[in-house]
């Protein structure tokens, strides 16, 4: 997730809103990174494990550069850095705001310490409270300002779920002592369960109004899920569920990872080349020990259960499974109307971050009047590219100022995960990764064309 | 375009189509990439020079081996290789019928000499024409391999402009002696010509049938053109004619290649690693000497006509000049759509190879009545990505089993080239290329989203 | 330094020596180990900035591994391992105890932490001061015993210098905030010093012994130094004192770096790929501001002072700017030949570690009786392989199993510097380096043949 | 052998040798390089199978370059290029002489032609006899153009071995066809032979002259032979025969490629690389079908002869036989030493390229009196570095200028092999490669110290 490019439309500005709402929900989701970053050690946080993902310290620093640089350096009269070294330190990719550390270099700032980083925060969170406090007693809580705090607060809780992705690869390589375990959770969240079988759910398609809608989807959405756009969608079907771990593992014993013909071209070599040349053989953090698959989870490491949604999929073999179970991946437009036909509830039902296990759930129901666990417990890939919607358009200003750069060979996931944060996302919100990634909550739902 | 995701769609077979038609056009195009290899000398068909191209050898022998592998195999009753280990040595990218020599290596094979491939064609032309002949005379030239003959000539044309694109390459490395020119073709194709205005065209959006329909495009397509299927296409405007040298200069000259905000995050990333660590600062083939602007050509090294298409453009290049002129790249439906709408005539007077210029030229006609150049000149780059139609399905069986397996990470591009054979290409035609691919004829046409 | 090849000789081994004075050594050595990792944050202790450097954690707890591994499993009848997985994440490349973690990744072990390799140290100093008193108790600390922890207090003392230079390079990415300074030291050393000039003495040549010399460098030496042999050396002279930064200043003012006559064919190839593509314009650390030079230094960034040894010099730079002086570098022969004639105080009044400077200081008295700075300052570049002395023969068992095995492109450093443990070096005492490092304290002194 | 690193000794020179002779010679060794290039298609000549080796159409052309560059230059008073451009295209690594195409875009050269780069061979053999003859006439043939010639000559003749290594190493890429063998040559050279044991000889050690000895190696050496020098060497034995394929295979069978304590740190590694990430289990070329080994030659693919002299050895196979056998590498001086005593004879009848067999042969001879084979056959990995010997110096001018730029990394072999023209080796004549490098004839011959 090269983010983040969000932006805010025209039309979820409202200036009614009162300060107190706002505030506190800056405390509270302020609150829960300092939460989530609890369990870690100094150095824990430190640890960069590979380009793509970042320390949690960074994480931590970058989250309130986000808010010192859009927020506070253009509406604070007398506004002096922190630290004007953070500028550049923890710069994630706005070219406009200047010079960025190397991306892989993260690991390397040993300076500042994270007692430095959590003193940063508190003295941002300071200025931010009063920064809007004065706006609101002099009547300048405007939409501007609501909608860039707002938008930082939707920017923190998509790297709360970074940081648990990439503490969990962090620690898929640390070894546990006889005293510490390289677990960032204790309790297991999974009891026995039953298996649930899948089923089918037709979807009649037409003409249809995709993207974000406010008065489904509320207020704010980041600027990729505009404008709302007419699409045309031929007639499918819908798995009722994610597909779970059992039927990956009849995949793998099936030869699926070594089988050319299920395999994109791409995925192929990908498999083949595989880490330090091995070709893969299992998802991301797979491990077989006499002839039993166990995984890495946040809470150590876990023979794999079969009836939960399988996750640490790439693209490829999302797209290689779904060919051997003679279907396709959806595309995102199905995805997004199967999704709205749920109605609310499927979204508040949803297994999120809030609930803590940080591990997908089997699914609670059985499916009867619509598909289950559309929203949370794993990302599911869909076989659309991270494109723009038809009349998007980048806006001006510096917080926009690269909306849409990342739109290349990038697929679009959809629905939120485990480690997503409740309430974070709708049925609008487009995620997307480049076909190799694992290290994300990522799975699949299978879709099939209807039979003319 | 790491080809051949092709297939036959089922209602283009038709079992009446004389034998003599076959035969000639075998022939016809058979004798056309020979002719195209001619001026190359048996080290200039030797050299590969980028694991993306193969050697001019290498072309003359794979086509044969297609024709070899899937026609004579099946169907000659005393089937015998020409020699066993081509089918290896010339086997592009087909897992089903076995391994493949490691393509970056294709340079390596100096055995069999050219010569030996020359042979190599003589003698399966000869068989191919006997069956078919024999076919004729028991009444089995049927659909089946009369499609399959049908392919491999399309095949063929597709390696034809592959060998004008992949030599283009290959000159540009080798070096002039007093007596030898390292252009492959003699005579410089462009005379003085004026300047024309870019105008606007309107099309007014809808939902639409798109793809391969055999009776505007006749009955010959690959499989990617297949399902024809519906889609809603907004209004939108499309320019006149592709963008020029003189444009794309004026573009380099205001910086383009240095204003990051211009580019997607990953085409930055390309234009600053450059070859040899040099941040790119014009299209592939280009230079400046004292000011001036050179571009390598197959005719050798010419001055830059600000009159003519640009091309040899990345997808990074042609979104960042779209981007920098206020525009933006059409979908491949959008072209499509204005496409159709030009009728056949279009297509009829389009600059393709058959011209013997193998540089795009400028436009003929002043554009009055609808955009000029939509085929031939160069490809046209599209913002889409190049993904399966809704309903597209791999087809079982030898020569089809990959279909498809290309649909990654690469864009579709549009109307054919200066190089593409004459004959070869049609309205839903589909070319495909990863976005940093530049040794294509590949250019751009700008579309703008139409004011509400 | 990819050690540790070092054996105990048979020669060296006295029984009678007395148990306090070892177990006393045994608690300095070790505590100065800590004591240098003291000014260090956990975080600093976490990062590996490059492959060929270790985290300073690493080093604390492969120290300990050293002797729980080599000592306290063979010897202690109710061996229990502190954690068992430390056999493998800090085991540095002893094959014969097994596999080891990926050197590129022990960054990534955040775990154990820093606190828990404290106690680690802590339990192994106990065992082991437990196992000395009961050997002595017992009259079986013997020469076999008693040399594996001399041994083992060596290895310690090389990390020692390892330790510094590594985090000297953690800090050279990290950045100061306004509270936190990227300096490891506080008090810069320096102060201002007169120039000193070069002069040359003779030496006769003749045929010499050359290696360890029990009676001269004392009872211990690693076994690279051994055996004593004879070796012919020709005349020559050697320069008064190192290279200094003012002298290196003037090579690369005269266009040192750019100038391909003066380097090795791979040292100019070095030279043009540099970090990054950049091609190198001066050694490691240095960087140019307003025309004037600073380097970075364990005390921050400083001004170059000219009278100082230069360092952070590789081989290539060493040999060019040789080149470029009209000299060339001693071999390791000549070197050890002037070392010797000097006497014990050469040693003894040489700038080591103990000083707390950590960076070189200029020559304190001006060289007339002989050589200045031989020992201590800086590492001197000479210009001989790491190759086996006549006779070297790879020793039995398991500290001695890979004796030797470093003896490949790798060149002869002699002296010691300013991060090497006084007490640690001899005049026989061969440091080794690929001619590409210069991370360490590695500067030159100049040598030439006598006029015939 | 990163070449050329030749000059003229000053006593070398001799003015008064006759034209006729010289002219001669030059004819001779011309010719000879157009013979062996002679079984070579045009796209044998034009392909480069790796960075480290060039096409034979590159060797050809870089001869004449030499001559061109280093004598007509200089020496004709209306010097006029053959092609201006080649100065750049077949520089090998002369910066005196500006810039190069880079090596491993050598393959890349389409143009010139073969036949344009004999015409050149032919029009500078032409112009540098009449330089010669011209220069005979008025008495200006001295030895500054003799040597520039001769030294020519033997530039020619060190790429006369490389040109038949480098073809093999393409050779082994080609495939066969029907009609044609990837074999360069016809005839295999080895009947049926008996095995011979291994016996010691030894040596008494002492104090020698080491280096090039006009007295017994002839007018002519190469500069890094000079200068003739003292050193001490120990008492030693020496294999009577170098290693043979049978006993390597000895060693491949008791684990020898996966027993880390037989190798260098540096060579396990490179063992466990491998090419493609595959682990080494045998020499370059070998390959094993149905429990028997076979390898590629120059005559094809042959079953392994356990009696000839095992070669395409790296110094890391070498180093790790050796120590498998309880043995070790010679030093250059205890080779050269042994080398020395056997007398004139052991060259003359040593097996070169002029035999034609291009394949190391048994021993003729059962070896009584001393070694057999030190000559001929495989050259002989020595453990030691290629280093400037004592006194070295570089030579003034524009042959001489890098003289010494490759001595660092590289190691020395002694004694020439089957692809070494008869006539071009001595006694003191030195090799170099890297210790990773196996495409020449390169195999080993034991040494062991002397008991004491």
């Amino acid at each position: 997730m090269q983010h983040l490019p969000q932006t805010v439309p025209e039309r979820s500005r409202r200036v009614d809103a009162p300060l107190g709402d706002l505030a506190a929900r800056y405390v509270a989701v302020r609150a829960t990174t300092l939460r989530l970053a609890e369990p870690l050690s100094d150095e824990d946080c430190q640890v960069q494990s590979m380009p793509d993902a970042s320390p949690t310290k960074w994480h931590l620093a970058h989250l309130t550069w986000f808010f010192e640089t859009f927020v506070l350096e253009p509406l604070e009269s007398d506004f002096k850095a922190f630290d004007p070294r953070f500028r550049v330190l923890f710069n994630s990719y706005y070219q406009g705001v200047g010079e960025q550390h190397p991306r892989a270099q993260r690991g390397l700032i040993s300076r500042p310490s994270l007692t430095t980083v959590k003193r940063y925060r508190a003295q941002v969170d300071e200025r931010m409270q009063a920064l809007m406090a004065r706006a609101a007693a002099a009547g300048t809580l405007d939409a501007g300002l609501r909608n860039l705090v707002v938008l930082g607060l939707h920017h923190e809780q998509q790297h709360q779920e970074l940081l648990l992705t990439d503490i969990k690869h962090v620690l898929s390589f640390g070894a546990p002592s006889a005293t510490e375990s390289m677990a960032y959770a204790k309790r297991w969240p999974i009891g026995a369960v039953q298996a649930q079988a899948l089923r089918w759910f037709a979807h009649a398609g037409g003409l249809f109004e995709l993207g974000h809608d406010p008065a489904l989807d509320g207020d704010f959405c980041f600027d990729n899920e505009t404008p709302r756009h007419r699409a045309y969608i031929a007639p499918f079907e819908l798995a009722s569920r994610p597909v779970n771990h059992g039927e990956f593992l009849a995949f793998i014993e099936d030869g699926g990872y070594r089988r050319p013909e299920l395999w994109l071209a791409m995925g192929w070599a990908w498999v083949n080349e595989g880490p330090e040349g091995t070709p893969r053989q299992s998802p991301l953090y797979w491990q077989r020990r006499d002839g039993v698959w166990f995984t890495h989870t946040l809470q150590g490491t876990v023979e794999i259960d079969p009836h939960t949604p399988v996750c640490h999929l790439s693209y490829f073999e999302a797209d290689a499974y779904a060919r051997w179970a003679g279907a396709r991946l959806p595309t995102e437009g199905e995805w997004e109307l199967a999704a709205r036909q749920l109605g609310p509830r499927a979204l508040q039902r949803a297994h999120f971050a809030d609930r803590g296990a940080f591990h997908p759930l089997p699914p609670i129901t059985d499916a009867r009047d619509g598909q289950v666990q559309m929203h949370g417990d794993v990302w599911e890939w869909t076989q659309s590219n991270y494109n723009p919607y038809p009349g998007y358009r980048p806006l001006p200003g510096a917080v926009g100022e690269y909306n849409g750069k990342f739109m290349c060979n990038q697929f679009v996931l959809r629905g939120g995960s485990c480690a997503t944060p409740a309430g974070h996302v709708r049925a609008s919100y487009r995620n997307f990764f480049p076909p190799e990634a694992q290290w994300q909550f990522s799975g699949l739902r299978l879709a099939r064309d209807m039979d003319a």
